[in-house]
């Protein structure tokens, strides 16, 4: 496990994608593969399916599809509008919701453009360029240990991308924001270049009792009837809606069963490259505790949403992230501890190391980066609580924390030159980082003393009540007492004296009491120490003999395996069809009648009253969700699904249960992906919104 | 995993133990095992440590050790006074609390009998003789098929339960209750027969802040400052104090460092002599399903305790005892997930296999049992979810429901033989089941709401929101209105009206329109249906696969290893002695100064007032806890230390957290039982509670 790679938090639930279980199963005989738009399999796709993907088509769908910070979107008019799910709006809605108006409840519809709200910390990018600079990369660390190579690594990536935006204000889109990005566990490097708005507006969005229908019980399962729409707006900088000439026409009746379908989306991680050793500490370690912490904190935020109105409105978002989180984590546990797939996966490493053994010349050159990952592993093990509850932030489990700890170390970062930074501060990453950190979005007292007194009490619980740090904190209080005193103390929930403590530097900073920062202060020392150890130690070895696997792989099977997601811009195909489930078939589709024969009146399965009163107008027969076997994974949530045509014949929300597995490995005969069907989109739309005007810019009127 | 006989909700905490890691390795090389009283290796303790206990000194011990509904206690004066751990009379003690007096908090003393307060619900059991039926049971079921046999074994062991209390009618101690015990998986069937005490009365308890210091974080931790004990009295039915001439003395100074010492006691389950794919299931299943559903409780309960006094008042005891639960789970999972533990036991298991393959008339006799239990794990896997929830109630999590269960199955399985019913409802079981369901405990409505909703919420999550019997149960409701109809409708509260509902039987039952007891009836069918097909499939191969197994073990190695524990009455030894940490040496004693040096003031580290008052006049040096070699877990909570002239040196109350692992194998460099020293009781009584009465009845002026 590399934690540092697994942004869960930046990746809002979902999905799951495919690999061939054994590398010597070839990928033509499923739909497996989160393929790259620069190596996407095109003959393969053409003597399967018949559908051949000109370049045309394939730039018109990468720049018809955007990057959220939690999911995928794309374009649907020429003016910047954009489809993606209401789970991804979530935050959005939040943000605007209040006592007496929860939008999250009641949904949301500008009649203008005026009418939009903006969402203060999302962001859409789109992707206009890639560049390979592996040699580059290679070059600048060859003949390095380990440990240099990762610092210089870094440097040269910090390097890469400035250079890259620099150069880019004289190209022919203007300027871009490049990101680097590791593909093959360290086989590649690549500049990904993308065009950023980060003025992004609500347009619409159902109620949440119809766009989560079923709720927690349903997540992740199929049949389905989930209206998880929302639809958002691309504003350039001067407050104009994007032009967008590369959108997707919607086909109003969907998809036939059976027919071929493509998903261009962002999926977050996958873990199908991983060494053996690598699985066992996810599996020992890093799943179980996780779990343990997580399942808590959900008992902790439903009992809490018990005490008032308030209280379950505003813990409502983070329980319905975290119960996703929480069946991600859970079904991944049960994947690994099904001894099949290890054994398939120590299959799978000893073939390679037979290929690399009987190459005397590679062999030599690689040596054995399987024992320099195991060894690190056991180091992982042993730093893996402080680095959690430290620097990973668990023992202080705020939104307020986060702030105060950004501010920080912004302010001491920034006293240096970029490529010496850590990297999350590297000035390519500023502004961003400034939109995170002063964006508008209501704090919650209650919620934040919940969280954090959580957080103290759980790193006193592992770490020990003597561990020093543990003992310092808590000389004279519990975990409530000073969890309370903190929250109340603290003033970082106004965003304006964020701005100022953003825009103030290092003197602002130095001279601030404020508590939150102050205790941000007194731990930071200990957290970077914990930061540097787990970095030197477990992330540069693990890397370094990752990049010398990813050799051998690539010497024994070239690039006809395609990478881990890494929430960058994937394509894949499949076909829309259902599966046999102990020995039952599911098909693939779902019609409207259901939902309301499946209705108790109590949350999560209730239905909206704009939705009761027109039963009786609704065409029962539409079609409302579907399943297909594309290879999707949590970060792919809002992508399109396109027909041969390159028209958008669906909106990805879930995975079927068994998707979950796919984080390791993709099941042809069970792994299904879920999307919503355009014709109930259009049925909700016309008849239960009539958002006329949504619909002539959609151009369906 | 069988489930059936991990009777975890009646065991309260603790500790663990051992037997060796490997087969190959004997006894004599550690501290390892929980001897029966009739197997215990009396010639290896004396050429180890000198200490020859005779005959006389184990029928002392024995008879001087009784056994509670959770815990071990030992007799210490001959009125029946019995030392106990405060953990193991916190029901009792929460039984007799109010909002206005809380005696888990203020402790308590009786100055006199008549103030010693009944225990509603708890027991005491002394061991007065034991009788080997194995003979018998096997004659039983010659020849049958696993399922007939299953159902042989059962009725055969109820009847000779039923005819050793007949017959002890006419004995040496008048009535007696047998208990049939399984030792070794099927390998020894015996009759343990007890003389009852059902008349348990408090005497003396601490204030919780003192018994518990350091409360959860502390837990299976050592060194450790708790005054874990409790004094409890046994009356005879006729109200009077019990005669008990074979009680303990106590030393009033404690053990030495390397003293060689005893604990008598009811080690309450281990799990030492599985086979390997139980240990899988358990790995795999049992306990990361267990720990997710329990951690989630926990959340629960802990922000159902900040709503208010009362609501953390009442919450205090259940929650204590899942975080206990919690922390046994968790370090069991990690004993499993450590491939060197799976690894040993293999070699363990493909040792054993090899000699019965080298002996073809034993292979012949026993076939292939390990692949039976291989085959019915699979089956165990697959009734999990409907077993767990429906039958063993973690779908109902209430206590209203387990009496309205019991009232209905009691009702309809009396109208049956005794030998056809569901075991628990046995004639020799009765009484016992009367008074756990008659008692006047209180009934918390708020707690029950929490968790029976919390039931009915997971098991929608995991049994499916379209199975069946979660459609029937939420139709129109959700949880949390279905859990609140329930509570608020149902009487079953009243203790008087449980009497005359368990008195009334089948008619008064089937009158009866409580919604618990038409909730019970609703289900009864579906739950008696998992339930058989679970005895069927999966109980009934493994056992006489055990048997086939223990067959094997006894050619083998005779009865040189323990049986696992069974809550029944064992014997170890080892010495008072520390461990090594990571390098650092842990001293076998802690001292009363750094109890005080340690307290934060707040929860779970605040000292009572009775104790901070009288901090100047206390002995700093005084020994507070101590560790030890010996062998122990869960269930022994309350055994006496003894030591070799039969003397009462300590109170075990804990075990470190290397401890737990002990319910797989005992490693000797690190697994230490944790006890109360005598000279802190001794301290406590005289000076912070002068409880003159009772240490003159100690005989300890």
């Amino acid at each position: 496990m590399r934690m540092s790679r697994r942004p869960l938090s930046a990746v809002l639930a979902l999905l799951a994608s495919p690999v061939p279980l054994l590398l010597a199963s070839p990928p033509a005989f499923s739909d497996a593969g989160m393929w790259t738009f620069h190596d996407f399999p095109r003959e393969l796709v053409k003597g399967r399916y018949g559908a051949d993907l000109s370049p045309a088509w394939l730039e018109r769908v990468r720049t018809a599809t955007a990057r959220l910070s939690n999911c995928t979107a794309s374009f649907v008019s020429p003016d910047g509008l954009m489809l993606t799910n209401h789970h991804c709006a979530q935050g959005c809605l939040d943000e605007h919701s209040s006592p007496e108006h929860n939008l999250l409840h009641s949904g949301f519809l500008a009649r203008t453009r005026d009418e939009e709200l903006k969402c203060g910390t999302q962001v859409a990018d789109v992707l206009m360029g890639l560049e390979e600079v592996t040699a580059a990369v290679q070059a600048a660390i060859r003949g390095l240990d380990a440990r240099s190579a990762n610092d210089t690594r870094k440097k040269t990536l910090t390097q890469l991308e400035q250079t890259c935006e620099q150069q880019s204000r004289r190209g022919r889109y203007g300027p871009l924001k490049c990101e680097s990005v590791d593909l093959y566990q360290g086989g590649q490097y690549w500049l990904y270049k993308y065009r950023r708005y980060q003025d992004v507006r609500l347009v619409f969005a159902p109620e949440r009792d119809i766009a989560a229908f079923g709720g927690d019980p349903d997540n992740f399962q199929f049949p389905r009837w989930c209206l998880d729409m929302s639809v958002l707006r691309a504003y350039t900088g001067d407050g104009k809606p994007a032009a967008t000439p590369a959108y997707l026409r919607i086909r109003p009746e969907g998809p036939q069963a059976g027919e071929v379908v493509f998903v261009s989306g962002h999926p977050g991680t996958t873990d199908r490259l991983l060494s053996v050793a690598e699985l066992e500490t996810l599996r020992n370690v890093g799943l179980p505790r996780w779990l343990l912490r997580a399942a808590e904190l959900r008992g902790r935020y439903i009992e809490f949403g018990k005490t008032g109105a308030e209280a379950s409105r505003i813990v409502e978002d983070p329980l319905n992230y975290l119960e996703n989180a929480i069946k991600v984590r859970r079904k991944q546990l049960d994947a690994l501890l099904d001894d099949r797939l290890l054994k398939a996966k120590r299959l799978e490493e000893e073939a390679l190391r037979a290929r690399v053994a009987a190459d005397p010349q590679l062999a030599a050159a690689i040596g054995e980066p399987w024992s320099d990952i195991a060894r690190a592993e056991l180091r992982e093990q042993e730093l893996y609580l402080p680095y959690t509850f430290l620097e990973q932030g668990a023992g202080f489990n705020s939104h307020l924390f986060t702030y105060a700890r950004t501010l920080l170390r912004a302010a001491a970062e920034r006293t240096k030159p970029s490529t010496d930074r850590l990297r999350e501060y590297r000035d390519t990453a500023l502004s961003r980082l400034a939109q995170r950190t002063t964006a508008p979005v209501p704090v919650y007292p209650a919620l934040e003393k919940l969280t954090l007194s959580f957080g103290l009490e759980r790193m006193r619980e592992w770490l020990g009540p003597d561990a020093p740090i543990v003992r310092a904190l808590l000389t004279s209080d519990s975990p409530d007492t000073l969890a309370a005193r903190l929250v109340d103390g603290s003033e970082l929930a106004d965003p304006a004296l964020r701005r100022g403590l953003w825009d103030g530097g290092a003197a602002r900073i130095d001279a601030s009491h404020d508590p939150m920062i102050e205790l941000a202060r007194s731990v930071d020392g200990e957290a970077r120490a914990v930061r540097k150890s787990y970095e030197d130690e477990v992330e540069a070895p693990v890397q370094a003999a990752s990049e010398k696997i990813a050799r051998a792989r690539f010497s024994a099977y070239g690039t006809s395996l395609p990478p881990d997601a890494t929430f960058t811009l994937r394509l894949n195909f499949g076909t829309v069809q259902g599966w046999k489930e102990d020995g039952r078939e599911i098909e693939p589709f779902t019609r409207l009648a259901r939902l309301f024969e499946r209705a108790t009146g109590e949350e999560p399965f209730r239905i909206p009253g704009s939705w009761l009163a027109l039963r009786a107008q609704l065409d029962p027969q539409t079609p409302f969700n579907l399943s297909t076997s594309n290879d999707i994974v949590g970060g792919n949530s809002g992508s399109p699904l396109i027909d041969a045509q390159g028209r958008l014949v669906g909106l990805m929300f879930d995975g079927n249960i068994h998707s979950i597995a796919g984080s390791y490995w993709y099941d042809p005969q069970l792994n299904r992906a879920v999307a919503v069907d355009p014709a109930v989109m259009l049925e909700a739309l016309r008849k239960v919104y009539k958002a006329d005007g949504l619909l002539s810019e959609l151009g369906l009127h």
